[in-house]
């Protein structure tokens, strides 16, 4: 459960772009698809993340829509583990439990299937997605997977958001990593 | 690049869960979170998908948003090649290249960075869905492959809706695989 280096963090860092004003004027967004689509930065970190995780004996990984499904996916695929995907309203197809979160104005909500774990009693699983920044997303997702009957044994998060404080409310709930802090 | 006997077919179909009516009256949805969320049906998919491409000389892997990106990620992972996100309208940050395709009522767009394949000339590209029915989003991004530099040398789906001849207007242009077809 070796943490990478500060210089192996830079390097990874390094392959995220900066977009200015995107979505909105004064947001500096982190683009991943530059990391995603180079190939040694993405083998580098799938590398280290299979070594981070490979003996905590999870059971399901679930991956938050839609970039959250990519490194979930991912991470899946490394440590041969089953896949759950939390989805926004109305896109499962089977009976689901639902969590609303908060947004800048008003609120939306996600979803899981209600079988998602397959009756596996206390299911022990990782929450995944790209970003976590005031944490609304990932704590619905932390709700739904308790309702679900699993546990969320930890959280991952390429990149953690730190000024915004979400992981702050998500680590009074489980354990979080993120590879990188901004 | 062995296909899988009958057999091997019937044992992943059984995985999928059948939705009668969903998204609307008359449908009937084929529910892969099963298989998703099934280790060993997952583990076998994936075992005989990274003996299929190991020696395709593959540069890249793009999938379409969202379910798309799950199974086009996994791959990724398992033969250790970057991932190029084909997403719905303005929800790449970068510069792109967009490709209408017709709906039921209306048209619909997706896009790709059009610095995707990083200036690679003629990147192999393999495109993933988990499903083809009329093509239309495939063939749009075929399109979007082609327009920002690559190659799409083959199209990969989990299901194939034969009825609905998607594969037969893709096949016109590149290899086409699928694992399953109804």
């Amino acid at each position: 459960m070796k943490k990478l280096t500060q210089q192996e963090q830079k390097y990874l860092l390094e392959s995220i772009r900066n977009i200015p004003d995107f979505p909105k004027k004064g947001i500096l967004f982190k683009d991943i698809t530059t990391l995603l689509n180079n190939k040694e930065a993405l083998n580098f970190l799938l590398k280290h993340l299979q070594a981070y995780y490979k003996d905590k004996n999870l059971d399901f990984i679930a991956g938050i829509e839609s970039r959250g499904f990519i490194f979930a996916s991912m991470l899946c695929a490394k440590l041969s583990l089953p896949f759950v995907p939390i989805r926004k309203a109305n896109k499962l197809p089977f009976e689901t439990l639902s969590c609303k979160y908060e947004l800048e104005y008003g609120t939306d909500s996600i979803e899981i299937h209600k079988d998602a774990f397959r009756g596996i009693k206390k299911a022990k699983v990782l929450l995944v997605d790209d970003l976590i920044a005031t944490g609304g997303t990932a704590l619905a997702s932390y709700e739904l997977i308790k309702k679900a009957g699993g546990e969320c044994v930890e959280a991952f998060f390429l990149l953690n958001l730190k000024d915004l404080k979400g992981y702050l409310k998500l680590k009074e709930l489980t354990s979080v990593y993120s590879v990188l802090e901004i």
